[in-house]
């Protein structure tokens, strides 16, 4: 095989693609900025209990595992960014506050999470600790709203579901893991008659609420049939009331339903969301409130927030126009310090000047020169191509 | 062991080390830019053979291996994005004349390269590809200047070397690669009596050349005595002159020499640099021609670059103060939507406004409130605090 092969997916950005995705990363982290969230850099490889700890069997198959020659001990490259922010938050920080983090940096997978997906996403993240009311999950969501518009990403919607719902349905249910599993997966593909087969055996209350669940989707009337349909208990109540509440905040953005997404069902704790946009696969955004993922870290607080991968980002956004360049000569003579000066000065001002090498002069300019800078008069001018 | 435990030479950056390195990061890029240099983002993780052709044995102790379930060949975590830059320029670029890259983004190493190094460095390197003659070497240099100047770096001294001398001294000399290595680190530790007695059985003129070389490190002088003390050849002269000539076109930096400095001596073809500044404990950046680095790839192109550390850089320069930021409180009554407005207004001039979440009013801002954003005769209004 050749050495420039790459494994399967797994990619190069190429610059034209990589200048969009450092503008929009520039602006993603400038509009968390605007919002008060500072940024952290946690690092790549981690003891791999630190990773994994609380967060369930989904990260410990994505994640790469190493031995560091150092210690003789396992580690891992991060998966996810979020365990390394609630360990900085617990930990590092030690605020008794509020304190909002964000992050953009990349994670690895051992298999792609979709057919199409990178193994190594870019992962931008803004995160709230402190705060258990719900207006930490308004001013996380409408970030993440303002960040896909600050992307110039039109036309979203927010798909809301509440993790406590589907724990509420399943409190009391007598039933190992494995079958669990199946009655999630009947769940997440709507698949009726297959979910009443698993769940026959199940209370009552259980199987009819979860057999309800499965045509829980739309819009707003979801929450108002929810309450009739489902078995009444408090947790359900309290997520319909706050995803109504939060429904009734967000701006700009459709919203829908669909109280069976079980997606992240392990990590979250209450409301979670994924935010649509046409063109893109799956989810552009995915966030909500998993109050448990310190825990490990000695410091349960209660945590809100979302992520996305700007690699996605950057597929359904229309890119920007390149700015031209400047053609500048090569000249070692005596008008070279001139020439040097006047081109340091465009660079000031923002200019990108590319200096022609010797011999290279007849070249096609890759960086799309529409001006050049020549010497007329005695003084360096620029002039159009 | 505790689960917030990080391994050895492996650290989280916190906020305000993390705002800096990003304005860091920023600065650099675009002053690259404004040179006309295009940003690639290689991956982190490829076949192993493709990291590690053609870069020798150092490179390959300091890299991560892994399996790649999908495939079950060996992969590697890059130790260093030049290679990967060499294989982009050469493969998927394919172009014919001269290419400028730049790239910004971590590199992760087995064990750490000096005694207080991170094993996880945020590397940044610019880079041309396609052009042989020194002017290459002089932009790639001027540069590498100009960053560290845009980057608030004062006081750099530029160190030069050239693999070609010590090369050139040991041609036709017989000694197997574990001799030729203790002779190397006699050079490098500038040991004059291990050096003399393990070039004893050398052919004289190797012999001398290798025990003048050792003291042919300082100012400009450096050149004009070694054209007298080493035994002539071409390669020897060629290097000697053209060391001279980039000495000369350096601006705003001391210049200095070490003729017998090997770092990288088996990685650079031609001339290699260190950049050094007070406050740093080892070479800030470093940078040469390297012209074989592509021919794995299938072209071997002409090729200058050099590279730097983010975190090491962060570390001697003057952290610039944090923008104060402004208060906001939290409403859900008839006047939020304007205050929602004003907001919005306000950030999106730049500025950071945090919105005091209910119940944390009493808190101590992390963000440095100066100014609190207040409803005054109907309208909202930022006011000192």
């Amino acid at each position: 095989m050749s050495a420039w092969v790459l494994p399967d997916h797994i990619a190069d950005v190429l610059p034209s693609e990589a200048r969009h995705i450092e503008e929009l990363r520039r602006t993603l982290l400038d509009t968390a900025r605007g919002y008060g969230y500072e940024l952290v850099m946690p690092p790549l490889l981690e003891h791999l209990e630190s990773l994994l700890t609380g967060t369930g069997e989904a990260l410990d198959l994505q994640t790469f595992k190493l031995v560091d020659q150092l210690s003789g001990r396992m580690m891992g490259l991060r998966a996810d960014t979020t365990p390394q922010v609630a360990r900085i938050d617990a930990h590092l920080l030690n605020r008794q506050g509020v304190t909002r983090l964000c992050y953009c940096g990349p994670v690895l997978h051992t298999r792609p999470d979709r057919p199409h997906a990178t193994r190594e996403p870019l992962q931008f993240g803004a995160e709230i600790y402190g705060h258990a009311g719900l207006e930490a999950d308004l001013e996380a969501l409408l970030l993440a709203l303002d960040s896909l518009k600050a992307a110039r990403v039109d036309k979203v919607t927010v798909d809301m579901a509440d993790a406590r719902i589907v724990r509420a349905l399943f409190a009391g249910v007598p039933a190992d893991a494995a079958h669990l599993a199946r009655v999630h997966a009947a769940l997440a593909s709507k698949d009726a008659t297959e979910l009443a087969s698993l769940t026959k055996d199940f209370p009552s209350a259980a199987r009819e609420g979860l057999g309800a669940l499965i045509n829980l989707y739309g819009d707003a009337k979801v929450l108002a049939e929810a309450a009739k349909v489902l078995p009444a208990s408090k947790p359900v109540a309290t997520a319909l009331e706050q995803l109504q509440w939060l429904a009734a905040h967000v701006e700009g953005a459709a919203v829908s339903f669909d109280l069976a997404d079980l997606r992240g069902y392990a990590y979250y704790s209450g409301i979670r969301y994924g935010i649509y946009t046409p063109g893109a696969s799956d989810a552009l955004v995915r966030g909500g409130r998993y109050d448990e993922v310190g825990a490990v870290f000695g410091r349960n607080r209660p945590a809100v927030g979302f992520s996305l991968d700007l690699k996605e980002l950057v597929g359904v956004v229309a890119k920007p126009p390149l700015t031209a360049a400047i053609r500048a000569p090569w000249l070692d003579d005596a008008n070279a310090a001139e020439l040097r000066a006047a081109v340091a000065s465009l660079r000031r001002e923002g200019e990108t000047v590319v200096c022609v090498l010797p011999g290279h002069e007849s070249e096609v300019d890759e960086f799309h020169c529409d001006r050049e800078l020549v010497r007329e008069a005695g003084r360096w001018v620029v002039r159009a191509l």
